[in-house]
């Protein structure tokens, strides 16, 4: 409640527009210990490396306590940012460590972008659906957004027409998509490159699922295509520890410079600690040994959700879901009459919870669409998860 | 060296103001190793208090590694605002942990209050001069701002005039103050509180440096005397570790569900891990045993620049500089001839470095004073580095 009597500060434009969200009151309640969530996007504790990661503090106190303790570089640790280029370069993009910015997690490279690029009214590109996170960003700087074609295979370069040039950038999220769990394939991700030359546009590559796959490693990163208009986000809280806000941004300097200036304002640096034991367990080759279980876990929870979707789900031409080759998120599709907000309440009484769709639309929203995530639930409690969801659905099928 | 052929996006015009600064240049040759720095601001490495830092990161790991590796609450981790709640309730002013908003490093403080009250042409009161981050992250919101009165005691409540009214904030640092180590007493805390009330004006109290008095304490912090409409930041980066890049927001919570709201799209919330540690050792009453050895060491080290200042500035009606009581910094006043930047080019060449005043004013800046930190220079070489700046100043008395 409201203090009545207390003084209220003037709050700026942009402070006035932040509204209570009906979504986020609904995932309060997905929180809660009796409801199956799928609405999380954390990854699941399990995969936690907590033992090398302890080593890895003892050590960097040990040998470099004052120094991790210190003030750092606005850019980042020299450590994380050189294990960080080497991965890039092994994967595809010769990089240096001057071509990384290390930021405290990728919002904050959300965050940095939107500043950098958005005036009000500026045009920015998105998927549609697109990542929920980013469009808190942007939405900051106040741009209008303007929708990428899409089809089943996501995210269509050759329906691209000339009306997008202009645009400050379009942001993509070309592997294990959140919120569909879609990946496009070499071929588009060659054709959006060539068209991004054309159109003269930069694309912001948001990828914090990559390593997430499960048989196959998905193609090569679109900044492999057009590293000289490519920003590329990478983040350690999918592979590492979500509690250490470290991302990164991989791109060209003159560009990185940019944001360094804008982050010594902002935060002055991000926190070193936490910088040099991720280098320590990365440089260590902990990723190489650890990913392989979380990806396996992953696997295994997705089969699960697929299994059980496939068992309870009520057949209908409308009802379907995507088929993940790796990441966090199924997306699923419901017959237009039904509106997820709306299902979403009546699955909490239920004890199951999950994203309704309409948060993920910048303009147009398509709210009969819902994302599912499976990371965090055993395969047993989402079976049951899914039961019930269906039952739900089922109800409200006409 | 920018590159000829590399596509440029266009860049909001936030970025575009961005520019290269002189000083920022200057400073870069003051981190030279030859060079005795009185430009650094960042505390001395051997006040850290590494070993207890150490064992504080074990405990965490074994009894909840999980969690301290897992995301976190945006607002920031319980037992943290917990601590700091009780230290602010200690301190003269009852506190609860939903009166505190964890943030990563008091800059981020200074830069969502930029965003939550500034709108371009806002008007903004600082004090002249003042600190250099807090101009910055406040000018990233395009303010308009006008000067607090000062004396040689620091700010004057008793001269703000009716023409303050209307203002968004007043940004104040009333305890050893970032550059010029002055303190306002209890009797002008009181009537800049009683001033705030009359005008309708927010205070934000910005307290990085309080816990370090040498002799005697500081007065009660701003907030005691006016709970309902200051802002007061805080920072473990004085006291603790500037690496964990740590600071706290306490205020009125329908103050803070703001700030709360837009650091979510900013960057979620500041690391897990780091805020976990750092509630341990505090908890365990770290603070209380180890803070006093940074008093010492400070004070001393504060003790011998003064000395040396004494012994080897030239006498000088224009020459002065002020004694702080605690804090890092002392500020010195020289004939109003001399361009602190021209000479801090001359001082580098005789291998001593300080930070120019210019760079400390919001609007008509008095290129005429020096900020000299003792922090992270030993007695011996602060002695040796006023001697090399006294021949310098002395060079240039007409």
């Amino acid at each position: 409640m409201a203090c009545i009597d207390c003084p209220t500060p003037s709050l700026s434009r942009l402070a006035t527009q932040a509204s209570p969200s009906i979504i986020r009151e609904l995932l309060k309640l997905a929180g809660q210990p009796d409801v199956i969530s799928f609405a999380g996007g954390l990854p699941s504790p399990a995969g936690f490396p907590v033992d090398e990661i302890k080593a890895a503090a003892d050590f960097i106190m040990e040998k470099q306590g004052r120094s991790a303790l210190q003030y750092s570089l606005t850019e980042g640790e020299l450590a994380l940012r050189d294990y960080i280029a080497k991965r890039e370069t092994e994967n595809g993009v010769p990089t240096t460590r001057d071509e990384v910015q290390i930021v405290s997690g990728s919002q904050q490279a959300l965050d940095l972008i939107a500043r950098a690029f958005i005036d009000e009214g500026s045009r920015v590109l998105v998927e549609s659906p697109t990542y929920l996170g980013a469009l808190q960003a942007f939405r900051m700087c106040s741009p209008v957004f303007e929708e990428l074609p899409t089809d089943d295979k996501g995210l269509n370069p050759d329906a691209i027409g000339p009306e997008a040039r202009g645009a400050r950038f379009a942001y993509v999220m070309p592997t294990f998509a959140n919120p569909t769990g879609l990946t496009i394939d070499e071929g588009r991700r060659e054709r959006l490159a060539q068209k991004a030359r054309e159109l003269d546009l930069w694309l912001i590559e948001d990828d914090p699922y990559g390593e997430l796959w499960y048989d196959q490693a998905p193609p090569k990163s679109l900044r492999a295509f057009a590293p000289e208009r490519t920003l590329r986000l990478g983040t350690l809280s999918k592979v590492l520890a979500p509690g250490f806000r470290l991302g990164y941004i991989c791109g060209p300097k003159h560009v990185l410079n940019v944001f360094t200036h804008m982050k010594q304002a902002i935060d002055l640096h991000t926190a070193t600690f936490t910088q040099q034991i991720a280098a320590k367990v990365m440089n260590d080759g902990l990723l190489d040994t650890h990913i392989p279980h979380v990806r396996a876990l992953y696997k295994n929870q997705c089969q699960a959700m697929l299994d059980a979707l496939e068992e309870f789900m009520p057949k209908h031409p409308d009802i379907a879901w995507t088929k993940p080759k790796g990441g966090m998120f199924i997306w699923m599709r419901l017959p237009q009459y039904i509106d997820s907000t709306e299902l979403m309440k009546e699955a909490l009484e239920k004890k199951v919870a999950f994203v309704p769709g309409s948060a993920f639309y910048a303009n147009e929203v398509q709210a009969w669409h819902a994302r599912l995530s499976f990371v965090t639930v055993p395969p047993e409690r989402i079976r049951q998860g899914v039961k019930a969801l269906a039952e739900v659905v089922a109800a409200h099928i006409r």
